[in-house]
């Protein structure tokens, strides 16, 4: 048997998280359709240019959507199945969109978190790009759903051994109630309200402020703050 | 500007790891020298076939080294910088070896962890494969020691989340002492031997057995074992 050498284009694509009120949402653009099959909305990504590498391109693409430079990003799977350009609609966007003949493409996923409330600065290719419920999220092209499915198991790891990673969702001053609906939308799950408080009240770098809601019918609730210095210490001791 | 984009051959390197006594051992294997600076040993690799994706090319790489079919394997980083390819000699063996021009190439690295005392049933193009202590390696081709750099980093997040993998590493019967030993050298740090003593005496997938060391000048001690069946309970519970 004398088999070939898969030669491919490699690309990156970015799922970006972003968290309201009590769903996680990811950033989708949407691709010029060519008569396909309704899956216009994608994640953003890009095929990655000769000179770079992967981080590069990922920090190209997040900058073009966003317009923000530094943007915590981390490389978590490479997607290699032969079957990703199974279906000819893609095949034929891509090539449509980058004048490249595509056989095999593999891409390298990136996740990112965002504060929703970010003001996009959009200077990309894409003339739409919206934020849609990770839980509702449309049939989108190649892999794209799978991606972002792997990308939620990923996510809890990463709050596993880097929990400042959550703080990157929420604003800068939130409350106790909204800081157990991200930890429900992440973990798919409901944690009850007092036990969820008590805890929280033991977390040091969870800093409560003299603040308080405004304009609330139910009773006003505290808000906090994380402290990235107790944050630090704590974990150079661990 | 208008820059042209990657097409590129894509491999994929497995970083095996083995632990005796106090220290980590990485597979390495030898390859067909080519006049090359010494630096020969390498990680077990292969390009990836043209019908396969990375999983399955990782999964005959490690067949093809150890005899073993089943092998917890994991993904876990793609190393993809223009500079990995930046020695005449990396590329002149690789030329060689896969009679195939190449100009750059990117590698889906992968993780796994396997008993020392395994024997290799080694069917592999290689002459030599050899455990050889982390903390001791050559010089090797293309970016192999960040690689295995890096891959210790993965080792401490594999074990955070899923503590189970520790137990690939150690023999069915371990004493706390070994187990100790282990940590030491996956955390490159000391740990109290009393106080990890006490720690591990309340874990209850850490089974004590009926065995003690036999034949030894100190106090023989007690073998434990991993207990999967409590573990798994466990895990749900979460």
């Amino acid at each position: 048997m004398d088999l070939a050498f898969m030669k491919t284009h490699v690309s990156v694509d970015c799922v970006i998280f972003g968290f309201d009120k009590d769903q996680l949402y990811v950033l989708l653009v949407r691709r010029n359709t060519l008569g396909d099959s309704g899956k216009s909305l994608k994640l953003p990504g890009s095929l990655i240019y000769q000179p770079e590498d992967a981080n590069e391109a990922a920090s190209r693409v997040l900058n073009e959507l966003t317009g923000i430079r530094k943007m915590k990003l981390k490389q978590f799977k490479t997607f290699t199945s032969p079957m990703r350009t199974a279906d000819n609609d893609d095949v034929n966007w891509l090539e449509y969109e980058y004048h490249n003949k595509i056989d095999r493409l593999i891409t390298i996923a990136y996740l990112s978190l965002c504060k929703i409330t970010r003001k996009l600065n959009v200077v990309s290719k894409y003339a739409t790009v919206e934020w849609r419920p990770v839980n509702q999220l449309p049939k989108m092209p190649f892999d794209h759903n799978q991606i972002v499915e792997e990308s939620l198991r990923e996510i809890r790891n990463w709050v596993e051994y880097e929990p400042d990673t959550l703080f990157e969702l929420l604003p800068a001053k939130f409350t106790i109630t909204e800081f157990r609906l991200l930890y429900e939308a992440i973990y798919n799950r409901n944690y009850d309200a007092r036990n969820f408080h008590k805890k929280m009240a033991q977390i040091k770098f969870i800093l409560p402020l003299d603040e308080y809601q405004q304009n609330v019918k139910h009773r006003a609730a505290r808000y906090y703050k994380f402290d990235r210095v107790t944050y630090n210490k704590q974990r150079i001791g661990m």
